[in-house]
């Protein structure tokens, strides 16, 4: 792995101390950091380097996955330097630059840079026309940027901020975090058929009667209610971390491929999905918002009742979908998403649902056969499970019984670990590409205009239930079930 | 169910003892007897019927897989009477007549008789004549004859046993117990693909390498070394068991079938097995012989020293071959089967191999790709497994993995509870033909012959080894090896 300066702005803030800095510890205990690196991190709190050494040692003294190893912890914290940053001022992405340039060629160190933007996005356009400008960005090695999400709250925003941040990177040189795509489980999605031929046999699309993608959780808005009243679950979730695993799924990649084909696969699935009109949207999406009720025994208040929210807000916190993939593949398979916050349960996972053969429901009902499902279990724990049916020999009646294999290693990377060095090694594979991000937000568009135009009706479910009726009846109309 | 009789030749016996009275008595405790039956314990023993009421409640006190129920135990007993048996004498059949006679009256009990021949074979000839001389086996109701194992010796044995049977039965009428038919997980084999469509894509013959069956003992010769240095593995195990669940295998059902279709379906498969000429058998055949080793942990003598086995016996304690079945479905996909006594495990299963897509050999080693196998466990567990190549992320290399599903019952009914209800309700589904039977022996015969002229190498293996390293070379000539 190449040298590198690795620059965070938004040093100080919440997804560093949780997620990045443990992932960089656990990386360097892996011994997958460059030589030498040099990370500098970015914020408006007035620290010392030290300072922020002891914030980044408290992090990963919190929440690193494995414990913290005294012996070479200083290291470590050796890599980081801090820099009081205001994004606005000309002036600081002087005096940045030259810090970076100090710490190069003090650690002697190529002009690899990495810039990682975990800043509010309405920030994005001006740090990226400053590096530009100041000559950060133009560097003699590569450069470049990763971006956490929101990408844009609609279409025409995000295409906006894609422009902004085109001043100073080509696409190639952008990595748009999903943090979904770098879930273990969603990783081996795209090499599943491939290294399985088994399971090759069993994907295959004529006899899949449906596909149910669900991302749920007992959470409500938390402390995000500022944003989140905003977004709603149709940006915060189904936009890109439900359309990610969407297309995911129905990649079923016989062969092992680049990075880039499998960019160009994705593409071909999110094209090829059918588009609802606005005026249709009420068919095949459902939204809800949930009210008071109890969620894992513990009494919760209704959305609107929460901290931060408008008492009148219309907002989503829960979206069911039914999706039509129109490629020879998955023509005519549904494909049902549905994100909910207060529910039942936290549980991400995608369920295949195999036709049956028997078409005799009078059979089944006695016989006690129901359909063979493939779960693919990416959170809270991540497994593979088919679910068939066996005989009890003594009742004569067949019992759904799950065979399931859960990854043997037991301490798994978390998703940022495996981002963070996919982005250190120039491996685009689990980032959301431009057109990717373009044609969902071409997609959701005319169900956030129905949403606000207020085409469809909000349906509400009692928090600690498992989402509006209406999403049943989404299924039922096709005689499925959720799984 | 009917009422019945229920005559037991050989009551005083191991079997009778250690399944045949406790699965009887598992059978009552589910209520899954007649209202009314008349079981007739017959032996050389000279006993009373409280004599032997007692000899039944020790075995099942001893050996059944649930405890006692003392509330109901003396009307479970009661269904038993015994009587002093001379399988060669006339009178004893009158006598014996005028009992089941007696007890019917008593009883109102139809004359349904059910004879259960657990006794040497060759008292079947002369038990199968007197039964029809002394009208027992002429009833006004049904008759039927349950035959324990072995049936023959060779091809002309088993003809000429058949005949002898069929003087007082009609092929319909005999049973014929292969044990191995009456566990679960065999039991299972027949309505897994009907029942589970994804299970019947993985089972497509066109991606499935081989099929490999062992049914594997630690044990030695024990207390039988006068019958097994005799009968060695080819009969005491190939000829009936292992050909058995060969068929069971090959049997892929797609629908579900009546008895008699899945009868006609066996002898399709066995029909279908190409046969082996006598002076070829050493190309496809491995027979082996254990020396002296330890079997977990244990020291082993070798065959030869065991208790009555002759000290130059060159009997077969193991043997290995390589099946072909030569009908559309299973053209050129071998089926390896083994047995073998005092190996490293006690086992019984069916492993099937997936074809691998991945033909470059560096590739599978270096990503750690390893053949996709479908595991069906039958003994000492019950399981189905399937195992996968998982992606490990943080090492970018494949890990094999299982996804095992077990039956969810816990306590399974035994093999001889599900036989004996089956033969009692007329269901022959689990039971061996006399077709199958005829078959097998031909397709065994020339197998033994060449074992007898000594047309092909006894190998040797240690006791607790997995037998005979040609065993391997088998496989190998093949590129394949034991799973």
């Amino acid at each position: 792995m190449p040298d590198m300066t690795f620059v965070l702005f938004g040093a100080t803030g919440d997804l560093a101390k949780r997620k990045l800095f443990p992932a960089l510890y656990n990386l360097f205990l892996d011994g997958k950091m460059p030589d030498a690196i040099s990370i500098i991190g970015l914020g408006r709190t007035h620290y010392q380097h030290d300072d922020f050494r002891f914030v980044v040692e408290k992090a990963i003294r919190e929440y690193s996955r494995r414990p913290i190893q005294v012996s070479n912890l200083q290291d470590f914290l050796n890599y980081f330097q801090y820099f009081i940053f205001d994004a606005t001022s000309k002036e600081s992405y002087q005096s940045l630059h030259e810090l970076i340039q100090s710490r190069e060629s003090e650690l002697d160190i190529p002009e690899n840079r990495l810039f990682y933007l975990s800043v509010a996005p309405q920030l994005a356009d001006v740090i990226a026309s400053n590096l530009n400008a100041s000559g950060i960005s133009q560097t003699k090695g590569w450069r470049r940027l990763i971006v956490e999400k929101p990408f844009g709250s609609d279409l025409k925003s995000a295409q906006q901020l894609n422009e902004c941040l085109s001043i100073a990177f080509h696409e190639d040189e952008i990595y748009r975090i999903d943090h979904y795509l770098g879930k273990p489980m969603v990783q081996n999605l795209e090499s599943l058929v491939f290294a399985n031929p088994a399971l090759g046999l069993l994907l295959d699309h004529t006899q899949i009667a449906n596909v149910q993608i669900t991302a749920s959780e007992t959470v409500g808005v938390e402390s995000r209610a500022a944003y989140y009243d905003q977004a709603g679950a149709i940006r915060d979730m189904v936009q890109n971390h439900l359309l990610q695993l969407v297309m995911m799924t129905a990649l079923n990649l016989p062969e092992q491929l680049t990075a880039k084909e499998i960019e160009n696969k994705k593409i071909e699935v999110i094209t090829s999905l059918r588009p609802i009109k606005k005026e249709m949207v009420y068919k095949d999406i459902v939204r809800g918002q949930y009210t008071a009720g109890e969620v894992l025994g513990t009494p919760a208040v209704g959305y609107t009742d929460e901290p931060g929210v408008d008492i009148s807000s219309t907002n989503d916190t829960y979206v069911a979908a039914r999706l039509y993939i129109d490629n020879p593949s998955w023509s005519g398979i549904p494909f049902y998403i549905r994100t909910g916050k207060r529910t039942n349960e936290k549980s991400t996972r995608i369920v295949m649902e195999f036709k049956s053969k028997v078409n005799d429901t009078t059979k089944l009902l006695t016989e006690g056969i129901t359909p063979n499902l493939l779960i693919v279990e990416i959170s809270p724990n991540e497994n593979i499970s088919l679910r068939v049916n066996m005989k009890d020999p003594s009742l004569n009646r067949f019992i759904p019984t799950s065979i399931n294999f859960s990854t043997t290693a037991e301490d798994q990377p978390e998703a940022y670990e495996l981002l963070l060095f996919d982005a250190m090694i120039d491996n685009a594979t689990f980032f959301a590409h431009w057109k990717e991000v373009e044609l969902s937000w071409k997609w959701i568009q005319p169900i956030i205009e129905a949403f606000q135009e207020n085409l469809l009706p909000l349906h509400t479910y009692p928090a600690g239930s498992t989402g509006p009726d209406a999403a049943n009846q989404l299924l039922q109309d096709n005689q499925f079930n959720w799984w």
